[in-house]
Formats: C-alpha cells, sequence, structure tokens
C-alpha cells in the first residue's frame, strides 16, 4: 500500500522503475524488492541505498550486488544489451567520486561502456589535457563537478560531443549547498552542454545512456 | 580589438562561433559579421538579434536572413548535411512560442529536421496525448515551458527518448523570472531529462543536434 | 504560564485548538493536554508529535490514541458530525506518504471521509489516470508531491473539483528543501489550485475539511 | 498555429480556457477570440488585458466588455448559473485594488454573488471588526494584501470559512515584489488558509467559485 | 589572547560587554570571566550559554546566577539604577518563549521593570484584546513571534508607543528559518515599528532598555 | 470607495493616517486630501509624493507643501507640540540624502527637532568623528547608509543611545537592491540597534519620534 | 551640504576621492568637481559617468577628458608616479569590456602600465594560452568575466601572480544579473584569487594598483 | 585511482598542491601524502584536517605538525624563503580565531612574517585605533569578521595597502550562515578591499601570500 510500482515502464522507456532507497524504510525497500521479483523483473537498481538496507532487501533478493562508493545495489541476471557508443564520466576532485561512480554505475547497469577519469579539474588543467583522447573517443561525457563547476564549461569548450554536467555539493560556505556549482554549469559559455540536479549522478548515467542508445546496439553491429 | 573570433571552433567541434548579439552594439555586430566573411566562414548565425542589428549586419553581408519570431539571423549558402533522426520542440503555451522557435530554427540550422508543437501544456494534457506518434517518431526532444514547467515532467515520463527541458521566464509574481520552472526541471521525477539555462532556446537547439549527430548523416545513409 | 489555551475557538471557528508538538518540550504537551481535559475539551488533536510526547500526554488522558506515519494523537469520545462530500488524498512517491497521512488524519479528525491515494507521480502518469472514477468522486482534492511537484498541475488540469496542493521537502539539491516544490505549485498553469507550506499536511487536511464543509453535514441529508 | 484551444476544458472542469492576454500581441489576442467565437464557444474572459489587446479584440468580438481596473475582458451573452454561497473580496490598501478586483470579477464571470470590501489593513484593525456580519454571512473568503501580509491570519483567525490568500507585490525593499507576503500567508498561524501566486486575483477568483461551487447552484434551490 | 575586552564600553555606552557564548569554548568563557572579575567588573552578562559553559564560569565566580529557558548568566552584585517606564514583552506562541525571556532577561539586567504576556498570536485576537491594559501602562513594547510574525504589526497599529519586533525562527518549510516573520515584520503596514535579527532576544532587551532610558532614571524621582 | 480612512488613528497612536502616494493614482491622492480636509483634519502628510500628485492634491488643498529632494507633501496649520530631545539623521553617503531626507521630514512633521550630518560613511571615518558632539547631544539616531551599511554599526558601538538603522538601495550588484546593507544592519555587533525597511525614511523618522515622545514635550517643561 | 569630501583621503590612502557619479544629479558632480578644483587638487577621477554628467562637469574644469566605453571622466595635470609592475586585464567575451575597461582606465589613472586582452573565454581556451606569455610578464591579473565566470579559475591554474576576480552581469536567466559569476569565482578552486563586486571594474582596478604599489616605483628604479 | 596529483603545481604557482581534507576519508589523506612522500615533495600543507586525519597521515609520514586552531597540518623539513614584507591578519572576534590562525598558519607555511591582532571588531572601534602602527608597518592586511562583517571597511578606509577580507559563517538568523558579511565585504565602500569565500583562511593567507611576494624575497635583501 506504500508503493505502487510501474511495471509497464520498462515497456514506455526501456528501463525499469528504479527505487530511490533514500526516502524509504530498509523495510520498505525490501518489500518492494520482493514485490519486483515477484512480477518477475529481471533488472533491479536501487540508488542512495545504504548498506543497511542493502541487507535488508538481500534478505529477499540474495543475488543483489552492492557498490559501497555509489551506494548502488543492482541485481542483474540478463544484463541490457551493450549501446555501441562509449560514455565518459570525469570528474574535478577526490570529494566529487561518489557522485561520478553514481553515474558510471547507472549507466553501466542500463548497458554501457564506461570509462571513468578522475581529479582533473581545472586547477591544473594539463590534467585534463592529458586526456584528451579519451575525450575524443566518446559519445556522451558526463562532467562531475563541485564549487565554481568549471569542468564542464572546458570539456565543452574541447569537445563536439554532447556533455552533461553533474554539479555537487561538494566546498563550503558560498558554493551554497552545490548551488553554485548548479549555476555555473547552466550559464556556461560553451554550447552543447546541459545540467541534471545537484549531486545526481543517477541522472546524469541515466540521461548519457538515453543519449548513447542513439548509437545503436553492439550486437546488431554483427 | 572587441573580439576575438574562435575560427577554430568549426572544427574543433563541429559548429563555428554563433554571435550572441545581445550585448553588443549594431556596429560590433556588423564588424564581426564582416570580419568572418572575410575570413570565408559559409556559415554565420546570430541569436538574440534585433532587427536593427540585423539591418546593420545585411549591409555587410546581403544574404544574411532573418525570422522576426526568434530574433535569428542566418548566412548559409551552403547548408550543414542533414542528421538521421529527428528533433521534437513541444512548448506549452502560446508565450513560450519565442524561445521554442529559437531552439528549433537553431536546430535547423545545425542540420536537422525540426517539427514543432505548439500550446500542449499540462492544464489540458489530452492535447499532449494527441500528439504522441510525433513524441515516438523523434530521436530527441526539447521541451520548453515558463510557469511550473511540468510539461518536461510528463514527456519524460512517456518516451525513452532524451528530453532537454528549457525553462522560460514567462509568468510573473513567485515564477522568479523563470527559476520556479527551472528548478522544477532540475527535480523531475522523470528520468532521462536535463536542462538548459531560462530562454535559452539557442542552448537547447544546439545540445539537440550534439545528440542528434549520434544517430549519423543521412546522406551515409546512401 | 508557557500557554494561553484559546477556548473560544471551537465555538469561532468550529474547530477547537491544535497542539503543534514540534516547539514544545513532553512536559508542556502534558500539562496542556490536562488543560484542556480539565476545561472540559471534547476534542483534542496533536500534530508533529513523536511518540514520546504521546507517551507523557497518555500519563493525563490514556485514552489518546496515536497514528506513528502521521506523527497524530487524538483524543475524541464524540467524533464530529460527518461532512457530505469525499476527500481525496493523492500523493506522489512513497516518501511522500507521512505528510499525505497527516493530511487524511486530520481531516478525518474533523468529520470527513478520506480516501487516499499514493504512489500516482507523473513519471508514470498511467496509474494516476487508472484512479480517475476516485477524483471525479470526491468533493476537494489534496495533492501531495515533493521534487518538481507537478501531480498538483496534472490533477488540476482535469477535475472541476477545488484542488489543495501540499509541497513536500522530498528529494534533494535543488529541491530546496521543498521550495521548488511550493514555487512550482504556485505557479501551477491549471487553474482552482492553491497551496499550503511545505509538509503542511495538517493545514491542508484541515483546508479541506473548512472546504468540504460547504457540502453540508450527512446527518442532515436525512 | 501560435494557440491550441483546448475547447474540451467547459466540459471538463466546467470552465472555458481563460485568455492570459500579458505574454500574447495584440494580433493573438484578437485572432484567439475570433477562433473561440467561430467554434462557438458562448463565455469568454481574457485577464490581464491591455485596453489596446481589447481593442483589437472587440473588432472581432464587439460584444466585449471591459474593466479598466481589474484589466479583464468579458463576453458572455448567457451567464453562468448563480452558486448558492456568496464569496467576499477583503484587500488591505488602496493599492492591492486592482488585485481585488480581478479575483472579484473572475468569479461573477464563473457565477457568484460577490462582495468587496476594502482598505481593512491590520495598521487599522477596528476597519475590519466593522465588517464581521459581511466575514459571517459569506461562503468563501478571499483576502488580498501586499507588505506583510497579515491580513490573511487575522481574517483566518475570525472566520470558519475557508480562506483564499492573494499576496500583491504592493510595497518595496524587503518586500522583494510581493514574496514576503506569500511566505507570510504560507505560514499563517490561522487554519484553513490557502494561497495563490502573486497578485493572481484571477487564480484566487477561479478557486474561490470551485470552492463555492460546492454549496450549489440557486435556481436549482426552487 | 584570544579575547580584548572593551572595559571602557560600560563608560562610553552605559553598558559593560556582554559575552555571546555560543561561539566560545567553555574554557573560553571561564577566562574571560575571571578576567573581567580581576578588572572589578561589577556586572557580568552572559547569552546563549548552555548550563555547561555556566558550570565551567561559576569555577570562577561562584555568585553567578543561571536561568535554563532563555540561557542567560548574571552575575551583578549591585544591581543597575531602574528606569521609570515599564517595559512589555509580548509572544505569539509557546514556542517563542525561550527568545521571549532571553529579551526579558536582558532588559531586567540593565534596570527595567519588564511584564511577560505570553501565547498572544493573532490566530486567536482576542486574548491580546484582552490585555490592551497592560500595552498601555508600557513605554516600550518587545513583540516576539515567528511563523508569519503578524503579532508586531497587529501590536503597532494598537499603540502609539515604540515597537520592536523580534523575529524566530519558530515553524518549518517555507518560514526559511525564521526569514518570513523578519521580512514580514520589516514590512509591517503599522508604523513605529523596527525590527532586531531572528531569535536575538538580547538585542530586542537591550534597544528597549537604551530606549526606556529616555525616560529617566526611578531613584530621580523622589 | 478606493480609501477607508482611519480617522480615529490620531487618538489612537497619536499620529493620523499618512499618505503612501505611490500606489495610488493622482486623483485617488486628491480625493483621499480632500476627504480629509472634509472630516477636519489638522494634520496631513503624504510620502512618496510626485509633484504632479502633489499638484493634483493642491488643488483641494492650496495650504500643501512640498519638499522635492524627500518627495514629502505637508498640511500642517498647528504644528504638533515639539518633543523636548532631538533626533540626529546621519547619512554615508551624497546618495543617501532623499531616504535621510525623508526620515528627517517626517519626524519633524511629527514635532521634534531634526539635525542632519551628510556623507559620513566609513571610507573615511575621521568625517564621522568630528562629529561626535552631535551624536552626544541627541535622544535618538537615524543611521541611513546603503552599499556595505556598516555607518550603523560604527555609530551603535559609539553611543548609548536608541539607533534606528536604515538600509537604502544605493550601490549596485551584490548590494541586491539594499538586502545586503538590510542583512548587515540586522547583523550589527553594536547593541543598541534596530532596522526598517530599505529605504523606508518615513518609518525611520516615525519610530524616532515615538521614542523621542519618552522625553516629554517641551512646552511641558516650563 | 550634499557632499562632505574626504580631503585627507589621498594622504591617508594614497589616493583622492573618486566621485561614484551614478547616484548623483549632474548639477551634484560639476558642484564636487568645482570644490575639489577650488581646494586645489591635483588629480580627479569620475566613474559611472554619463556623458551628460560629464559635459556638466566640464563646465567647471575644461580640462576634464572622457572615455565613452568605461565611462570615466579624468582629471591629472600631473600623472601619479608609475608602479614598476605591470597590470594585465584579460576579459572573457565581448560584452564584458566596459567592466575590463574600467579597471584598465582606473589602473592607468592611478599610475599602471595595464595591457588589456579581450574576448578569451573558456569557451576556446587556445585564445587563453595563446597569450600566456602576457600572463608571466604581469605583476597582477584582473580577470573580467560574466556568466558562469571559469576564466577566473583558469587563469589563477596557470599563473602564480595574484588575481583580481570580476564577475559581470552579462549574461540572462540564471545567471542573475551576476550572481552566478560572483559565487562561481568565490569558490574557485583555484588558489591565489579574491573578487570585488558585480560589474566593479573601477574596485578592480584599484586593488590591482594597491597590490602593484608593491612593486615600487619605475622613477625609484633609476 | 582517487586522485592525480599535480605536482607540477609547485613549479607552475611556487606553491605545490595543498591537501583539503574535509572531502576526503582518513584513508585518502593518508595515501596522499604518502605518495607525495614517495614524488620527493618537500612541502606538504593539509587544511580542513580533524586531529583522526592528521594521525592517520602521521603513519606514513612522522615529521607532519598539526595546530589544532587551525585544523592544519604541516610536513616542511626545508621552509620556504621569506618575503621581505610583513602580513597582518586583524579579526573581528573571538569566535572568528579559528578562521584566521588558518590563514596565518598558510601565510607562514608559504613564507612570510605574520602578525595576528585579535577581537577588535568596530562595536569599539577604540582597539583597532590602538593598533594602527601594526597596520601601517604591514604589506597586506587580512580582515576576518562574521556578523555584519563591517571590520574590512573600517580598515579599509583607513589604509593604502591591499585588503583581503575573509566573511566567517560566525552569527545566527539573518547572518545566513555567512552569506550576509560576504555581501557586505563585496559592497565594501572602502577602496582597495576583496573578497574570498566564507570561512576561507586559507584561501585568504595564499592570497596575501601571493601578492607579498611582489615585496621580493628577505635573502635577496643582502
Ligand atoms: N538517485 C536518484 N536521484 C534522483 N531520482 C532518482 C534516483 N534514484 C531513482 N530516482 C527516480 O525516482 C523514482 C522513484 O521514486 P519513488 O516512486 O519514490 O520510488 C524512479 O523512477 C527514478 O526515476
Ligand atoms: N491572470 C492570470 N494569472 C494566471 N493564470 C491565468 C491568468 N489568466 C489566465 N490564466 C491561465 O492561463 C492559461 C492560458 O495560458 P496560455 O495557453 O498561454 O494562453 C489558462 O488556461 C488559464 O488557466
Ligand atoms: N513612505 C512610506 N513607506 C512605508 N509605509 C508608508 C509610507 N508612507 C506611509 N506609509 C504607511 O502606509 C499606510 C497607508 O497605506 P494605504 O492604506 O495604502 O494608504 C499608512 O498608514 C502609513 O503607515
Ligand atoms: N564605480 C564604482 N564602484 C564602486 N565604488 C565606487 C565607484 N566609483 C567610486 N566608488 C567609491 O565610492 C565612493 C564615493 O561615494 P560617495 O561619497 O557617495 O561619492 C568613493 O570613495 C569610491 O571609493
Ligand atoms: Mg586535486
Ligand atoms: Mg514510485
Ligand atoms: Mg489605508
Ligand atoms: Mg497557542
Ligand atoms: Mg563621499
Ligand atoms: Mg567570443
Ligand atoms: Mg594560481
Ligand atoms: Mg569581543
Amino acid at each position: 500500500e506504500y508503493a505502487n510500482i510501474d511495471y509497464e515502464r520498462e515497456e514506455r522507456t526501456g528501463v525499469p522503475e528504479v527505487i530511490y532507497c533514500a526516502g524509504k524504510t530498509a523495510g520498505q525497500v525490501r518489500g518492494i524488492v520482493q514485490n519486483m521479483r515477484e512480477h518477475g523483473q529481471k533488472h533491479i537498481l536501487g540508488t542512495r541505498c545504504s548498506r543497511e538496507k542493502y541487507e535488508a532487501a538481500r534478505e529477499v533478493c540474495p543475488e543483489l550486488e552492492y557498490d559501497e562508493m555509489s551506494q548502488i545495489m543492482v541485481y542483474q541476471p540478463e544484463p541490457f544489451p551493450l549501446n555501441r557508443g562509449k560514455i565518459l564520466v570525469a570528474c574535478a576532485g577526490t570529494s566529487d567520486l561518489p557522485v561520478a561512480r553514481e553515474a558510471a554505475q547507472t549507466a553501466r547497469f542500463l548497458g554501457n561502456e564506461v570509462e571513468e577519469v578522475c581529479d582533473v579539474g581545472v586547477a591544473g588543467i594539463h590534467r585534463l589535457f592529458a586526456r584528451l583522447d579519451i575525450i575524443e573517443s566518446a559519445s556522451v561525457i558526463v562532467a562531475v563537478a563541485g564549487m565554481e563547476g568549471a569542468l564542464a564549461s572546458v570539456i565543452g569548450g574541447l569537445t563536439d560531443k554532447p556533455v552533461i554536467a553533474v554539479p555537487t555539493s561538494v566546498g563550503y560556505g558560498a558554493n551554497l549547498g552545490g548551488m553554485t556549482a548548479l549555476l555555473a554549469m547552466l550559464n556556461s559559455c560553451a554550447s552543447g552542454t546541459s545540467v541534471v540536479n545537484i549531486d545526481n549522478g543517477f541522472g546524469a548515467g541515466y540521461m548519457a545512456h538515453s543519449i548513447n542508445c542513439l548509437t545503436g546496439k553492439r550486437e546488431e553491429d554483427k
């Protein structure tokens, strides 16, 4: 009675309903996983999932796997087919890593090859230039940064690929909990950039996947 | 001396530097157009261009064309090759039309087939459902809305295609000049949505193009 | 000396003073309940009441009942007469449930038949359309949603009944603790909607009751 | 092509689509009026309508009437049936009058008896108490106030009827264009109050009507 | 070395430097009290003082007294002479009491007769009218309220005495931590009102004293 | 019908209702003045009054006088009795002068001796120290400043008299239309300061008068 | 009487009082210039000066010179001695030019060699790298940028020289009138950067001068 | 893999990469220190470092020293050469001390003589005037203040040296977590002031050093 799972979503949008665990009790998360299994869902993704909620869910679905850094749990006996294009997730600093990883893990779950590049913020811009080849080879780029969020603009100015900018709440004071990076990214002077909510690695990974789908499936290559 | 045009941008990102006319005098706009012509640029796009600035620019480039509603001027003797996928631009109300048209014209200039659907806001949601087929046939969707910006979420929930949400400043009072629609779109409960700046039709059209490029060029079909 | 209870309020507005427990100590809550009992009050409603405060109050009023999810405690040996119309409380997601329940429990206490519909957010809008009949049969609708709060607009566009929109603080980042949903609901493009404070389930339930009173009392039917 | 009129809205919600003229050109307003007449619509209401736009519309619909203060134009050969209950519109100061009138005219158009009380702000609270009888006799109350918006709370504490609070942008400095009154009204310590957007007289009048409908139609009395 | 006490302040402004304990360690508070005693200061007032910090200070100044509700500690072997006028501290709700008490205790320490009236918020305005005589007899009024802060306006409209308005952080959601009450009070339509910081009972008590000094000292009466 | 003048206000608060002309048409201002004269009011004060509105009012009350800089009009054949204390109005820069003058003229109208000191901002603090004698001799001080508003704190630290701080909208960018000065003044580290709305010279002059009344009337001296 | 010029400022801070013309009438500007001439001031700088105010001032000081783009007027028969170091003013886009020029002209007036580099925003970052030698040769750098203001971070990461960041109001929507660039610059991940107010070219030029003074005077070289 | 240390930064900017420990685990901090030692880095500075993280790092670098108040850890067997000029760090109140100390320790680490003056806020301005000689003798001044942040303006008005203003989060209510002091400092009416992020003692110390470098190295004196 506390949930009303959208079983048709996979059909409608290609992706099953994802469990956003942050606002739910451990009991509710377990209940939803059980319910999804009982309805024969083959793909389960839980985000913002504490280890304790994961443990609760594993009681009814022992095959669930868990990634500490991204707080993501996954059940996927038959993975989705791989998209042809590659996704790059770049992050500005060590503290942005959990958000970047959430994006990467989400995209991987949905059927994408994902490369991660960490700690390439603009305070030492040569570190980014040393990775230009990876930028070139990706179909879509996710740029994760807190503080002033300049990474998205700099990457946006270097490439013709779509860039998904993810502001993070990393920083203090006038970072306003991430609003500063968010606003900066929305005002990027580089074209071909769009933005998701603060710390929303999940949303960025999903959007990147949804774009990458346009490159077709790898298996269709053959 | 007032401009430093980035002639390598077309090579680097596939798109030439675009002239944002709002912050420039008519004289500066004309000067930049002249300079670009002298450097042999084959594609000129000017946005936020008043008729008066357009007239000034036409003195040095008589082939420039102008679209009143979107405030866009274009010079393009040899159009860009067409992308295979189609872009849909949907807008919530009549007052959102100038922003929607800016997105559509930008994407057309860059080499995309664009369909426009107007006045399908959620206050009469059946008007949107009557167009589900167009949504299905597009590769990328641009959703333009002011006030509470709910159109983006509703479209996002109906499709598996990437949605670029464009908040507009349409409304008054607690719309906060568009910030309300912007914030709402960033919090969309529908996945596969990312957001550009308020009234930034250009940015949305550009992003949609950059995504649509992943579908390949039509001429390559043959 | 810390409280100055408004014993005439039931006469003036039809409803006794309600105890907002959040800002009071357990001792103060108990003292107020005791005082109200001593003044012969027949209806006691306490909101935002932790279990600990409820336990304290039960020492002086053992008949008090408690609902965990809505954090509401109630003493009501002789219920208020029932209003003729029905109230519908609809909520967007599982995490909005405590606020929705607070609205429902408040309205029930005041003498209303209340129906609850949960997890019908616009990311899967068919779940809402499946309940159109309940919407039709209600006199007043309370729409509870966090994130971008689009549920209120969508319901508002589907019905001619007054809609009370309740923004919740569910979400993160640019949800600004619920301000985003609040602002969005205030800008609803659907008419016939008005808004209460963030997470204010009590206020919505009260307002819905106050509107529903216009339908008359059921006992007067006969 | 710039509008997509929702002709089924009257059937769905009892009220035809209303023309919000502020964001439209005079030509667009005239075009929409003409289109509505051609579709046989018997009720036309235009809000935020400058005299110039009204004049344009009158060219295609000479029976249109105009009220300067509320900026409302109306065409209604066959008025809607009257609701049984009465609506009171109270405003705090002379400068709030245009918003109050917009609420009153909207409610009258939709089929309600409306009483107006002006300049009863809390700086001279006896002026309000002198009108308690009118408050008593209404079914719904619209309270319009700028600056600190305290009128809504004071009325809310005096009555058991639903109160629709309308903040106005009247004031300066820390009134923040009406946000202060809006926020204050949302935090009203008096229950039974809900709020619409700043300066949104139309929305308040509409909501009041939608509530007042629950009192039944007068003609049904007989 | 962590403090630089302003020993001349009593001479300059009639009041010694007050210890704001919130930002200091227990050790620092004790050190400052000791230092003041060693310099022969006869009046010590500490605000925002937790019981733990008070205990630390009492080690070096056993005569210090403590008031739990207002979090104030006081050492004053020879009280200041009494001002002739009386100060009234009125508060809207039970939860505003700590702030009101801080104002009252500060004013008492500085040499004023203070009357306190609690829980007279505008939701039950007759409770305020029942105290009009106390309002009449005061020289200065401190009005303490959270939520929409309307109490200050209502009192301001009823009296010709200066009103010091103190917004509190009591409330939730769109109360914005007290900013809503603060803004509302600054926009009061009643003249003769000025405002101090959110929850700043100390500042209000001090300002009321500084105004009340203009009535002269009682001892001078004779 | 557009105004509801509070004729009892002079009796209740010692001051007649003041006409805030900004939100009224020239016709309404004239009508209110006429009405007040017809009711025998002996004191008329109009603030925020453009010359054009003044001219309209003079048609029905030729004795009205006008001060350009403060935008104040006054009719006062029999001035109020003078308060014993003196009021000082100090302003930080030349651009703050209109607000400072509004405060001074309001206080003079209400029966106070007022001294004005201009352009003593903290960038050249010796200019303020050169006037310490005037500060000493006043009963109440009004401190008017824009930008960072530091003048209020500096004066507050130098005197034991109550200080009314008036933030102005003077400045640009991060002055946020005066909000910065307002917030700074509310956080003044100097005690004995309270604050009125941005640019509210009227409110400050009124508050200063209301405080200065506590010094008694001069005529009573004899 | 409207100004109180700080004639000792040149002695105290090495720089005479600067006339901020924006908040003053043409008559006041002329009066201040005349007064300064009469007091024998040898250096006059007026900022935010419209051509019309300049013309008024020239009536009393014909040697005044005017620069249209920066809106600066200057009188300086005997220039200040030159500082040894060089100042670089870099700006991101053509629309930032007026602010950049205000910084440059201010610094030149105060005795500095200034180099200007325009239109080197991060959307085409190679344009900045092409000027690394000029960055190397400067003692202080002023970085002027609107929108997301990333230029300051990128320059800061490339140099060991102090960087003064000037946010501009260039942009629209979520640029919030320059607040976005301001906040972004304050959160710069590159060290050695500090920030002045939005559009405050004057303040940046002054700060750069004040820093550059530490390099000593050129004439002292010999 | 979680860090990508910028070993060339010392060469590029004269200062090695600094470890911002707040967003990192104790394990990550230890790993980075170890890595830097292995790369032969001779200067290690860690800021926002809890004692627990320091202990972890000391396991791999026993020579690390720790300062509790500033939360700074330092490893520096061979200190940087001293700059000729002196830096003054002045702070307004005892609670601002940790931020002031962070600035002082950072500047000392980078090779500067630093003087500290504490508790000289403007509420007792004579305390500041008593230190004018120290202000005179410094090359650069760091002014640290919370609440209304007026200290920066007052110092700025007294000196011709560059002032780095550091707003702190000290205060409550309308201090908005330090935003008020930040905004006030950005609007300082005293020229020669620029601002860093809230509580950013590190940034201020770094900027002061970067400015002080222009005075040359002491060893070069000989
Ligand atoms: N980490 C996340 N951040 C934002 N949205 C999410 C996240 N994880 C899941 N979601 C969305 O939240 C929806 C579930 O909300 P609920 O019905 O409350 O479980 C899913 O359909 C997802 O689209
Ligand atoms: N004054 C008003 N304020 C807010 N909304 C309005 C107003 N007048 C009309 N509306 C709404 O605006 C909608 C029309 O928007 P549009 O499609 O842009 O014409 C109508 O359906 C009304 O519900
Ligand atoms: N300049 C002013 N700023 C703020 N409030 C004012 C001003 N002048 C007059 N008022 C107040 O505005 C009230 C009149 O509002 P109204 O009823 O709209 O005329 C008066 O009672 C005054 O207390
Ligand atoms: N463009 C500017 N932006 C900010 N402050 C300025 C500007 N020009 C001058 N100022 C400052 O404004 C002060 C003058 O203010 P005022 O006393 O009103 O003339 C001068 O001392 C300057 O420090
Ligand atoms: Mg790093
Ligand atoms: Mg769900
Ligand atoms: Mg009035
Ligand atoms: Mg109460
Ligand atoms: Mg000046
Ligand atoms: Mg450019
Ligand atoms: Mg650097
Ligand atoms: Mg101190």
